[in-house]
């Protein structure tokens, strides 16, 4: 434990990572720069400021990664409609890897040669930490304490923390465990306490950003959003930033009760775990894209993207982003933007997000004068079909022949 | 056209099959013998006998297929959790492929050498229809009315109607076509009229199975479903056959303004096409089954469904349940759903269907004692997260460093 | 058949395209343009011109495609290592998009509102013809006469030539078919006569551009290749152009006995057809450019490739070269290949292709340090395996567990 | 490590085995328990008896293990046309499973607790045992000493060997280390020595198992085999067992020089590793199975296979055959091969398998009268083509008139 001489720590300033700041001074003897960024999770940062101080902290990163976020890694991941598992939006997943290359970038700047981070060695995240970090400094030392320490006990932790000074909160101090969270512009999500059942329906103070659809305002709003490569770029005809965009879609999502999922995943470390996610403006934006999608995309472009989406999904979910082959699936996801240019209509109700509208002057490829009912004037020759059901038809009808011989 | 010396016509005893009974009989010169079929469309199928009588048609068969319907069709299809291209469950898609197994039955029981029906040649109905047919009788042939003759507007329809003594119902002659409808007991669709301007938002007064979620009870109704080897069963406790238990779902999500659908969607014939769907069962089916898959299905299973679940989807929208490859991946999915038993309680509210909890006491292999966030009393070994973000980092590193060098 | 002005026709100066040229004069009475590309196929171009002008053709093109040919069609084809079913290289498939493109690009030029060729309608070339022709140029006509005329049989065929003083070589006169051959630089293919029973072997004599493996030399040859961004630019030290190398590669299997392949495949149109193809220099390529990106590609990058290939060979196959999904797919395929750069030395004898080395000095993902069996120091901690076989395991564990109980 | 009792060792007689042996006698202070499997690798089992006897085991176990081997676990991989990477036939991994089965069987008798393998920390080998072993016993020990001890390097196991009186042969003694290598009915593999340096190529006197193709006699040989639902099961006319007949085809392809493979492969753990193999009688049944299949299998099942074929590759060389996910792709591959009966005729010569015909009484779907270049009489209707490429082709064309509006 002792070749370690800088560790840049991705710190919070909440309990764990202060523990953790204190732990890696103590046991590995080396200098800790802490690193805490701004990613929409909606909490002042300022305090971590402090805190580090206490800790004799020199180096302090405090960064507002929010517009990064959304553009290089939220959006990118919107434009293959992905969902992991055939539900979760995948919002915890895709904050990692920017947090795992900022830590190397600020490894570099202060010639640290370690990072170290609050994720536990059960969960995903300490994968995607780890893996994005490797990929981008395949020679720093990466320190989990979670994996390292005895301090595995919820009292264990709260005793170092006493013992060292480190302020607890009383709702930490308060009989049971809080809920395990974790939150930025995309969602929030939680785990433990009593979700560890999956039978149990979660308590409905549980949730945080979202009214209950029950609450949600008895009338319905119409957004309209607007598309340029695959991008929402403006929203009832204002243009927004990417991380004004979905803290926008956020706000609308949030009063209409849209986002919450509640739902059993499979953990890339091996087991099933429950969560609980809100995630209202991604929600709004999976559907709209798809809807945008649905007039601009070619069937075929469309049906490819939909046969690779779980495989990236996966690959996301599972810690890849930086990893070649997430990169080589982004080039062709991303080439395949450059039509997705247009106008979404929704209508927000009470938890529902329900296309009503979609049209692209420059792209669309839906032609109502072949897809009529009435008459096309011969845009379509009805006859074509005659051929087409025959020769697509005919291996199953020498098959059923040789079987009836 | 002198060939044909019986035909088996798929009859629903409306005013465009009603037309191409008397067309068949003028045109072909050969006997008529009518099909029409209870797949839970909701309509009364006597008149269709007293039409086709009137027609002088000899042979009429009329048979309630609903419990094959959902048995053989609708279940096999929810078990791969099934959507095409992102939204649509395929309620028209799946009922096809019975239809044209009956009528090749009925050929056979007949003496029949040909069959007919009522899709036009530009959807894809057509060739599901004959797909299905030609698999099953490589010799059959088929009459596809609306590929041959010159009644391609509705004018003309109408006037031959009116010619050869077809009642023409009152709203058919109000001007305006009609929507385009599809009802069975898993869904109903809408297309054309308005609906071929895709920027326009459907009227309210189209729906007919499904209230507004505007309008839909106040309180949230729970329920629970039970599930045998990826089937629903049983539904708060009372075992349902599979027609009951869809028409109940029905029952349930239409008073609940669940499962409306407004999409683009991409036909097999090439055209893009607006369509509106209600699927009240179905959207209650789809997410309640990903529920009890999320506790009973191995995670690399679960993937592989998903992986494979668009190109099943396309399969069944273009007309290839009866082909080997659709066979062969029923197979497979099948296989996977011996251990997909155990109950989910689902909660419906205005349009939402919301998973609030599900188990299995036979199956789950949600393992509480690993997946805590307390102490799991070595159940985990942390440390092992190491070893194995390192081998999976490895490839990367290597590169990594071949880059920096 | 009145409405054609001036068509341009894909012209090879042999019996069948001159029977169709005047066929056209005849029956649309337009004006034809005829076309004849040089794509390697190894026939004197110059009496495709004289026989042209005798039919009174006014523009004539003659071009020299070679180039354009291996470069920006078979090359990208061979970066995805691309075999149809398991066995084919698509010689035939890859040639035809350019032969469209061409097509419409004079027909742009001269003028013409249609194209047309020679190919069967029982085969796979008219379906590539027309799609490409159809994707560059959806207003274009296309007359495709072997789906219109009644000459369908060998006798009429010549019937009509001799009508029309069309010379007819005495090969086609004395009795029996020829075999449908077609060649290009990539390869030359047999079909039909007595290959139509796939029991039979092939007669030795019907092969044209390889000797027999017995007859090759007896001792072996040895080439080396140089790959940049995964395309072979040198041969033995020597940088050659595409159409060059392939020229050369040809040469050098050919004398080997390299690149005969007998086989049964499933066309586009729905039937299985026998063929037979000499493919020497891709043969060739295919093995060297697997052993170059066998240590210049990533893992999960190369799998990736092999997952999409079958795909993006039934695309090549079935006609869809210029199709939006074969460019997505060719989008991430060359993104792959930038990496792709070094030497492979191979082993020419009797038949074989055997990779003997491999290097990359710039791209070389084979670490020896780690890979060694000796003393790595190091380099790999073997201890790390066990975190990640357990992680691995973790999911069949607690299902066996579940099982046994 | 003290807490195993007894432990099945997979026991090959062998120096490093022996030394492992001892040292789990010396380490784990337990009882040894062996196991000798002959899977066909050509060696004297009877000896490892004798040594077994000198360490004072008292629980020894020699299985004939080959019949179970070829018909379990070779015949259902060949059934998938099973390649890995393009190349590689999967010799060793497809080995493994079956081992790790019989020792968790022999644990199971034995009563031991724990099982033990020879495998080194940075193979394939120690997943693939431990990943079977674990999904079919969750509560076993797996002791992999290559990963605990400090023998790490050749001397070490020499001298540790020497002390304890484990004989060394020559050849070990005798500087340098010997390939690593693995035998079994279907192939032979070497790593290791001059060919972790991949430019280099093989030296002559390394391969054991065919002849050179210089070798090989000048003179082709003609065989038929015989398939029943995919699997060979006569040569010429004779009927053989599983093991017999890959013994056969062995004999065959070593004395024709067929099968040698020379390549650079991705592990399961991470690096690239070089690695030279002989499997003479599996090249020689990929092509006949691809061959029998081409004319039984419907072209979209053939074409699934393809497509699922890589990832079935992956799984068995990545150790995942007792997984669930690669039992449920064998359940459909396994569904498919129900068709795939027939003879297929090969020729051997000089390294070359030469499929010269291939038909099947009861399963052809290769019909003559469709395929024909002559007159078909009508089976086949040319005009259909065109609809079929009109309808093809219309979402190409109507993208490109959106393009050029």
């Amino acid at each position: 434990m002792s070749d370690v001489k800088k560790v840049v720590l991705a710190y919070s300033g909440g309990l764990d990572t202060s523990v953790i700041l204190k732990w890696l001074q103590d046991e590995y003897k080396c200098e800790v720069v802490t690193f805490t960024a701004d990613i929409g999770q909606g909490e002042e940062l300022e305090p971590a400021r402090e805190k580090a101080k206490k800790f004799g902290v020199k180096e302090i990163f405090i960064d507002d990664l929010r517009e990064e976020f959304v553009r290089d890694f939220v959006f990118p991941m919107f434009r293959a409609n992905t969902i992991y598992e055939g539900e979760y939006l995948l919002g915890t997943s895709i904050a990692r890897p920017l947090i795992a290359k900022r830590l190397i970038e600020i490894a570099k700047m202060t010639g640290a040669d370690a990072i170290s981070h609050g994720a536990t060695g059960k969960g995903n995240d300490q994968v995607r930490f780890e893996l994005g970090a490797y990929a981008l400094n395949p020679e720093i030392k990466i320190i989990a304490p979670w994996r390292e320490w005895d301090l595995l006990s919820r009292e264990k932790l709260l005793a170092y923390a006493e013992k060292n000074g480190i302020p607890v909160e009383m709702k930490h101090k308060a009989g049971g465990s809080p809920y395990s969270m974790d939150a930025n512009l995309l969602h929030i999500s939680y785990e433990g306490r009593h979700l560890e059942d999956p039978a149990a329906e979660p308590e409905e103070d549980m949730w945080r950003w979202t009214v209950s659809p029950e609450k949600a305002p008895d009338a319905p709003e119409y957004i309209e959003l607007e598309y340029e490569n695959g991008d929402p770029v403006a929203l009832n005809g204002k243009r927004l930033s990417p991380a004004t965009m979905l803290a926008e879609l956020n706000r609308l999502g949030g009063k209409h009760g849209i986002g919450r999922l509640d739902l059993v995943e499979n953990r890339y470390v091996g087991m099933k775990s429950r969560g609980c996610y809100e995630t209202p403006g991604g929600t709004i934006m999976l559907r709209a894209h798809r809807a945008i999608e649905s007039i601009t995309l070619d069937r075929e472009v469309a049906h490819l993207k939909d046969d690779l989406m779980p495989r990236y999904a996966s690959l996301i979910y599972n810690g890849y982003w930086w990893a070649p082959e997430r990169v080589a699936l982004q080039t062709l996801i991303d080439h395949t933007q450059s039509t997705v240019n247009g106008w979404v209509r929704v209508k927000l109700y009470k938890g529902n997000v329900i296309v009503v509208g979609r049209d692209s002057k420059t792209d669309s490829l839906f032609d109502p004068t072949i897809a009529t009912f009435e008459d096309d004037k011969g845009a379509y020759n009805q006859a074509d079909a005659g051929g087409f059901i025959k020769l697509n038809a005919l291996r199953m009808r020498i098959a059923a022949k040789r079987k009836h011989r």
